[in-house]
């Protein structure tokens, strides 16, 4: 590919489910000009209750349909695929191949008076330790917490963002940080962006809420136009879904994750 | 193989995960003598929230496998896979492929008395319509309210089984099968035993709790009994577990489905 080919190229996102689409969400909103094709593994979500090894094959097999569809970077848009294959993906593919943690990490820290961080996701991302140790490379004496929190996907994904049991239930998994004096509270996981609400009713504004699928949009601008990989054509740029699993349930969801409608979906055989 | 030979081969049973070692659980009870192979396709659980053509896929997929190993007949422990995937598989394979739904749909209507059944399961169960359909087929005029519960497996897996969340997620569930005064209660998901205590104490003895893993086990003693299948042998017999993905999370959840502790489980690459 010439330069310009690779500008006009599409970006390739990719996810374990339908979550990821938070992060489609976001790099619309703020690079409205570009093109993505989106690959969401539905036949084999979720991702974050499975071991190291499969998620790092899964991930591979992902990516590998992104670059065949001739894709300009990766955006992993998933926590837990961002945990324990991200490094794999770069030193195996040629184009750029952005996660969702570092950003969640910098947008963390970018805030000095950061002490005590909290952090949330699937029981994968968690036991990864990869959030909590990027954390602690770049900020020693940061005092950091980290809790799987394995209900709160079922949750969204029921569409029970308001009930009084979803409170219950994070109550339960919030209480201990915020018993340690949290003032920072990391959303380790695509879907979550969907209970800002909740939790911003529930924790005030004593605690900062930060959100890896807007980090990661931002993060990705930022690499494309480093690479001088931002499109330049002036046709309206396209969007893509393809999904590994095709429901009712799944698109219905999609298009409450992305927050407008979308033509048909593609199905994808891995 | 003979006829000896058939009758010493394992017992083949899966599941999209270790949900179904509680009909394992069942199975062992009732036909201490029966050597068993289980197959747990732990990478792609659930199957609850996916199509019918990816059920059917998977399940065929785990069906070659246990036959690959030399089962005399298979027990689908898995109430999705049993809705969409059981005619297929009986049309395809020569050994005996016995279901979790039929047995359940023996179970509701043993008693003359049941006149209003609920049945809860996952999004795939209900929304199949087989237990709709076996049901009233069998007795017309049987007045059938089915509501899919997708929260009820994550809460048995976090372990959560008497959390106050949980009793709200329940009621919100069960409220209106109790308003149209449901008598039976069908429990369609082999996950849902672990939900006998806290729903005996939220429903009391109004509503009769019908649960498809002992149902299923006595069934399947029926057909080894009319096949002159029965394990013979007095040797031990012998209990082996396949997961598609290992993960410690996985095994701790498996010896809890099973109520008793277990070999090395082995890795399935299906």
């Amino acid at each position: 590919m010439t330069s310009s080919d690779s500008q006009q190229a599409p970006l390739g996102v990719f996810d374990s489910g339908v979550g990821g689409l938070t992060v489609v969400r976001a790099l619309r909103e703020l690079l409205p000009n570009e093109s993505i094709i989106y690959l969401g593994d539905t036949a084999r979500v979720p991702y974050g209750s499975k071991s190291p090894d499969t998620i790092r094959r899964f991930s591979m097999e992902d990516t590998q349909f992104l670059v065949s569809h001739g894709v300009k970077a990766v955006v992993v848009a998933c926590n837990t695929a961002t945990a324990h294959a991200l490094p794999t993906l770069q030193a195996t593919f040629r184009v750029p191949v952005i996660g969702v943690l570092e950003p969640g990490v910098e947008a963390t820290l970018s805030d000095p008076g950061c002490e005590r961080v909290g952090i949330i996701g699937t029981a994968g991302t968690i036991r990864s330790s990869a959030y909590q140790y990027a954390l602690a490379m770049r900020k020693p004496g940061l005092q950091i917490h980290a809790t799987a929190t394995p209900l709160l996907v079922p949750f969204v994904e029921e569409g029970w963002t308001e009930h009084p049991a979803l409170k219950l239930v994070l109550k339960q998994y919030l209480d201990p940080l915020l018993e340690k004096g949290m003032d920072t509270l990391v959303l380790g996981c695509t879907h979550y962006p969907l209970l800002m609400p909740i939790l911003n009713n529930m924790l005030g504004k004593k605690v900062r809420l930060v959100d890896s699928a807007s980090t990661c949009a931002a993060h990705t601008q930022r690499v494309l136009e480093q690479q001088n990989l931002l499109r330049t054509a002036r046709s309206k740029p396209s969007l893509e879904i393809y999904l590994t699993d095709l429901s009712e349930q799944a698109e219905a969801l999609a298009k409450r994750f992305l927050g407008t409608d979308f033509g048909k979906v593609k199905k994808a055989n891995l």
